[in-house]
């Protein structure tokens, strides 16, 4: 008896040609008809296949001035900011790793299906150990406008927002009426805590979505960033308790090794990481694989993508 | 100082009442212009608030003739089947849980984002352990009849389906032109892992999903039920190794005690759980205050909730 499961991996199968049905999705991107004879119908890339025959043009390196290393015992957690999006937060928080703020941090809190937030607690009475005078507010960034960066629209019809794509290969959201732009809130997003004053948002205070996408968070929380690797090792963490996921005891916290920019670490020692740009027609062959599998295993393709449910392929380089 | 933190509790504070701002969605359920005069703006009450206020008919008990426990040594997971949308999956589930097939059973796979998975190994060669010869096969069950349950229909509207809502506090779709309706694939969703062959998915193989929601497997597997308690049990378990998650080595896989129909449990020993209905009231009260957050926090009110982002309160029976 073989061992039954879901599939993660596509195998490159044939659905498409195995039923004699297409998706709209696949009729629009078909060729017109050609001039020369028609070509014997071309296997369906799987996923892999497509990113195997990518050129070295379609990835581009994290890039390291803008990368934070996050050290766990179990492992390194890697975040790459944009700071594009969020230029003044970004630039707060490359501040504050460089001022060695982060050290004593802890992840405080791990609500199931939503957030690992980790800080650093402060002297009592303070809860978290203070941050410059001059550091202590910063403006909201909870949305950009929306010519800050180039925009990849995804055609998938979103219901949070007019738009949503990638930016430099971070999920994102615009508001074309609104001349808006934001990163959105999906699995492994990385986000700045805050109290009620959106200006209370310093970057001393973050969190990492691990749950189906809080996309009612956008607009609301300034986010700077996307766990590239390693968001495993926050997603696994024991729970905190109810209702918000704050561990109860100070012995309960997860310890934060180190927080250092990855450009601050000796080459030998960094996370040579790769991310799929998102502005590529590889990219856009990943998404139509996605979209409409045609593997053996299923039989039916969703002919929809969300854009939490894009997959951002990393690669160590190579 | 204070300690930042995304919210997660509402807490009854009214944003619409601060802006001077409407949305469509409370628009749209405003009372008529009152033949008497007009009354105070009421507060806009909060989740908690909804929920202590609801009517005892708002909740329905568990079935327990349809609830499964599954023993961790961490805890009691808790999965209600729905018999109404896979009745002869669900069925097939309930005969191998009371013929104690799942005697044995540990979770083989946990993946990242996406799903824990558990089965009963067999013996060498056999993978799994093998069922009653004449329940290896079962018909798939991806989707049954639209009138096979009352269906609430979720107004904002769904990329995956052109209806999603919910059937009997389960969050499900439809699809009227083909008269089809299907349980989603939400977090905390039990599915059935099965083969190539749509089937060979008998129930000895379950899993749950513990990211965000993977939607294209709707109308690929026979979703059966949900988790109504212990999902973190689940999803903070170790992951596997990629690409599937598996564990390597069987030392890793995680033992499952005893897995029980809860009506075939002593009553002092029950699970006294309680879901909303999603059928009433007192939910489209909850949904509406979900849509738009009107506690202090929030700056911009999302205006959409999606399926999966909906909760679905679960309270212990009172």
């Amino acid at each position: 008896m073989t061992d039954r499961k879901i599939p993660w991996t596509i195998h490159g199968a044939l659905w498409l040609a195995m039923t004699g049905l297409a998706s709209a999705a696949t009729t629009a991107t078909a060729p017109a008809a050609p001039a020369t004879p028609a070509q014997p119908a071309k296997a369906t890339p799987s996923v892999s296949e497509i990113l195997n025959a990518a050129p070295a043009s379609a990835w581009r390196p994290l890039a390291d001035e803008h990368t934070v290393y996050m050290q766990l015992a179990a492992g390194r957690v890697v975040i790459e900011l944009e700071p594009a999006l969020a230029p003044h937060t970004v630039a707060a928080i490359e501040k504050l790793v460089r001022m060695h703020y982060f050290e004593g941090a802890v992840v405080v809190r791990v609500q199931d299906n939503y957030v690992a937030q980790w800080s650093v607690p402060g002297t009592p009475p303070d809860e978290s150990k203070p941050v410059p005078a001059d550091m202590r507010t910063l403006a909201a960034e909870f949305s950009v406008p929306a010519g800050a960066a180039p925009f990849t629209v995804l055609p998938d019809r979103d219901g949070f927002a007019p738009e949503s794509g990638f930016v430099d290969s971070f999920p994102a959201a615009r508001d074309p009426a609104a001349g808006r732009m934001w990163l959105t809130h999906c699995y492994g997003a990385v986000g700045v805590g805050r109290d009620n004053d959106p200006a209370s948002g310093n970057g001393s205070e973050l969190y990492a979505v691990i749950g189906h996408a809080p996309r009612h968070l956008d607009g609301n929380v300034t986010v700077v960033g996307r766990v590239r690797q390693g968001i495993e090792l926050l997603s696994s963490l024991p729970r905190g308790g109810p209702p918000m996921g704050m561990y109860a005891a100070p012995s309960e916290r997860v310890p934060i090794a180190s927080t250092r920019m990855a450009a601050d670490v000796p080459a030998a020692e960094r996370s040579h990481l790769e991310v799929l740009r998102t502005d590529t027609p590889t990219y856009a062959a990943v998404l139509d694989a996605r979209r409409n599998r045609r593997d053996d295993w299923y039989v039916h393709p969703a002919g929809y993508i969300d854009i939490c449910n894009a997959p951002l392929p990393v690669r160590t380089m190579r």
